[in-house]
């Protein structure tokens, strides 16, 4: 195996896959990249597998004798981000030991030998051969994971719970439809409705050239930690670019053409979290989003210490939210800001933490606030741009 | 107790002094900084304190109402620094319980009660009677930190290593005096000499208008922990300021006007180190510092890994310098560059972190390599700039 690559191609790339390696392998061979390298193309292509995710990603090189090997990730990436701009030669040298492949790593500075282990005990990456396709435009996923990622529970043993449920909405006829991501991790829960025309196939109806199938009823819960890489990706991409989507009953795979991630599905129904969404409220709020997050800042300098709790108190004759926090060991903080209200003055109370990561995703100048009384849960809508509800419990406060 | 400030001022100058306050105090009280409300000066005095080292930094304020007082470091430092730009008020609220003071800290945007302390239970920084005082340019100072203050010991238990030693040498005749900076952790020793004007008295001299004390002998040894917090605050100053030093028997104070800096010396003799640096080298070696850290950087990748060793080659008729590592485990990394070399050709092994530490630090374009045979101390100085000696100890090549 030899091949010249540049070296700044190598070196984003493998710190792309190597987001899959894990850190702590339970397999020495899981620690490595595998490097397939292709004549006929002249690609190499990078791999990183801890067996639920996998991140692929090709480059083109100058194919000097194709074959496949796996390398040390740490090392490798280590050593290719250390070297100096220009063309990387890496090749191996003749060995008789299977398990051991000395390999070696050159450019105009430096030069390195490193040992290699063979390819053949590294993991397929799942591949797909029938189950549904779906083409959808990177700025719409990008949106949506920006308004569901954060609210997904990082507790691993709340399972479903640790994924975004993305869905089609909508009747059976309509070929083409919205797609919906929402997340929640019991406490809060965060829905994006994007309005995208997707395209989607049966590989199947791909291969006969038939017309797209009824939609009605797809689902999928992909782990947050494999969407969060996925969201690296895009980032890197032009949003005007398509991302397909291959699933079936097990995993799903997300192809960028140069790069392509697969991940395991989340098992288990999604809960129906459309009917936490009260229907109606009683009173609602407008305020400037920026101003908001900044008292919140400001008075969780004491909640922080404590109960991490903040009450809002609605005064619709000033046209004024107060928001409180008082933390008996520690001491109090107040903080107020002009608001549009609506309905009864009342109080209100909810974790901090919560708060600020959906003020954070709703993206736009104002927001609006929904609710009914002190015990039922909030939504938050921006004021234009995404499309996007975000529901708090409030937490009760004792007097 | 009531005063105003601007929040900047206050901001800048806590981070400041919070660097002297434990993280785990051993006495509640540690754990704040003290404020010393002056009416007469109107300013405001903040202090950090560990017993060990305490800094000082003092700010104009509009004082209503003078006193002293006790804030939690941690919780003042987080509520200044997210308080918007502008004036803040600190003010106490009458209370009859002495342990416990409710005080406000209110600002255009958002209001504060936290709990605060007597000041009474907060220790006194030191301060010096009699000694001697030492008038320094920043500048001057500065230099020698940069030059030597790394080469300290991090081992708590190795004591006098863990400062840096600082000491005139001349004679005895001379009222103004060159000052050397020097540190050692047993592996390798820096010393920088500065050429500084210093003027020195005696309290008792100053007082009495006399003329300046012979200073044969005069040498201090300082905690590196100490030095690094005065660089810190020599960082923001003008180099072309002074800084007036005092010290006694135990304390030294380092005096820069509003800010002050107050440590315990380290007691017992520092080493005889210039007996350590050869009087003569059979070879030397001049290369570009930045293409050896360079080089250093790469081959290190693998020396991380393991035993942290680089072998040096110098090969004179090539002009040229080899840097080679080599680790059975993971691989070997080569790595070549020119040099101007005098004297036989030879080979020499030096820890990498070492090595790097003191490149570093030598702040000139070239360097200059002195060594005899591989089992001896070798010397790097600087091709001008700062006049520094920094030696490393090398390992011996087992082959």
């Amino acid at each position: 195996m030899k091949f010249t690559c540049a070296q700044s191609d190598l070196n984003t790339n493998l710190s792309l896959v190597s987001r899959a390696v894990p850190s702590r392998p339970t397999h020495p061979i899981l620690g490595n990249i595998l490097l397939t390298v292709d004549a006929d193309t002249q690609t190499v292509s990078l791999t990183g597998f801890d067996l639920s995710l996998g991140i692929r990603a090709t480059i083109g090189a100058e194919i000097i004798e194709a074959g496949n090997l796996t390398l040390p990730a740490k090392l490798l990436s280590d050593i290719v981000s250390r070297l100096p701009q220009g063309e990387i030669t890496i090749a191996t040298i003749a060995n008789d030991d299977d398990e051991e492949i000395l390999t070696t790593i050159k450019s105009a500075s430096g030069s390195f030998q490193i040992r290699a282990m063979a390819a053949t005990e590294y993991p397929e990456l799942p591949t797909i051969e029938e189950g549904q396709t779906l083409t959808i435009p990177i700025s719409v996923f990008s949106d949506g994971l920006k308004g569901a990622l954060f609210a997904a529970s990082a507790d691993e043993t709340k399972q479903i719970l640790t994924g975004v449920h993305i869905r089609t909405s909508g009747s059976a006829a309509a070929p083409t439809e919205n797609l919906e991501f929402a997340a929640t991790d019991g406490h809060r829960l965060a829905v994006v409705h994007t309005s995208a025309l997707l395209s989607v196939n049966t590989a199947l109806e791909e291969q006969e050239g038939n017309k797209s199938e009824n939609l009605t009823g797809f689902a999928l819960t992909i782990p947050a930690r494999a969407l969060r890489e996925l969201e690296k990706i895009l980032g890197a991409k032009q949003e005007d670019e398509t991302l397909s989507l291959h699933f079936d009953d097990s995993q799903i795979i997300f192809d960028l053409g140069d790069r392509r991630l697969t991940s395991r599905k989340l098992e288990g129904s999604y809960p129906a979290y459309e009917q936490l969404i009260p229907d109606r409220f009683s009173r609602t709020l407008t305020v400037d989003r920026k101003r908001l997050i900044g008292g919140l800042e400001l008075v969780s300098v004491i909640a922080d210490q404590k109960n991490n709790l903040v009450k809002f108190t609605l005064d619709g004759e000033k046209g004024q939210l107060s928001l409180a926090v008082d933390t008996k060991d520690v001491g109090n903080a107040r903080e107020s800001m002009p608001a549009e209200i609506t309905g009864t003055d009342t109080e209100i109370a909810f974790n901090v933490k919560y708060l600020m990561d959906g003020l954070k995703a709703l993206a736009a100048q104002e927001i609006k606030m929904h609710l009914n009384e002190g015990t039922q849960p909030a939504i938050f809508t921006p004021l234009g741009g995404l499309k996007m509800t975000y529901l708090v419990m409030p937490v009760q406060i004792r007097e």
